[in-house]
């Protein structure tokens, strides 16, 4: 099956974004020229994206599409109409289970695929779907929001595989799930 | 004034405790002999420990009190009858607010308090009384329990001071609120 990968940045209180979507905690943060924390080389090695609507509608208001890579929307409620022309060939939706799109995935050929998304991360996380998670830490404390994660069934353990401080004042630290 | 300092574990989902209290899934990770994690270095730099009646009753369930230096426990419910004989000169209670009390204890000649709990902790860092937190990382996620951090008026930026991974696969960080 395609295993699941995780390259995701939280406030130190465990936030993925404000409640209502928002990133500007994040990106207010400082920019340091040629510092990505590691994302092209992650890139690099994943098969396509999985992300939720909740994402999706976030990168659509960027001013540029950022991915080269296929991106997987999980959705019940988009439609086909709901993806902008220019982005037809590289945003699919999918109503799959994880786990179902998982060996889907493996079907076409993913080794890999980037998860990202607050819910569709907790929910791949409690399917056991997920094999590493590549967390950046952000020193700020934003009191509520969307967390990376939610309840658990039964407690997950994992390796702590390494760490290291970004240039940027963040800490980074990635997990294998034991 | 007498600053607040903040040393504790979380899981990676950010819990100091399970919802009862219980700290199995901390007390069940690799113990490794001469690493404390940097514990000794920094009771050795303050005057006393803030803590409140959750903590407390945590601590009285061990075999034996742990702690050396003056311990406050904040509580409107405790009375001094609640204090075992034998810690009558190392607990003193008190149910001043939070910054009366770091008011109280400067004139005592406190320069440093170990403020411990994550109620108690979330209420001095609201009103501005934590300098610093150093915090260790447990390879875990536990789902549900009591959270280091709680809703904030404002956002609160801090400064990674410094970072280390511990022999027994946590991570630990320090952070200066800016």
């Amino acid at each position: 099956m395609t295993t699941g990968h995780v390259f995701i940045a939280t406030s130190l209180d465990g936030y993925v974004a404000r409640k209502d979507h928002a990133l500007d905690w994040l990106t207010k943060q400082p920019n340091i020229e040629g510092e990505d924390g590691g994302f092209s080389a992650f890139m690099a090695k994943v098969d396509g994206l999985i992300m939720g609507s909740g994402s999706f509608r976030t990168l659509l208001g960027f001013d540029q599409w950022i991915y080269t890579k296929p991106v997987i929307v999980l959705s019940n409620s988009l439609t086909d109409e709901d993806i902008p022309a220019h982005l037809k060939y590289k945003v699919r939706l999918s109503r799959s289970q994880p786990e179902a799109l998982m060996q889907e995935l493996k079907q076409e050929g993913w080794k890999r695929a980037y998860v990202d998304g607050g819910r569709i991360v907790q929910s791949f996380l409690r399917q056991g779907l997920i094999t590493e998670l590549t967390i950046t830490s952000i020193p700020i404390l934003i009191g509520e929001g969307i967390s990376l994660f939610g309840a658990v069934e039964a407690d997950i353990d994992l390796e702590l595989l390494n760490s290291r401080q970004l240039a940027t004042n963040m800490l980074q630290a990635t997990y294998r799930v034991v």
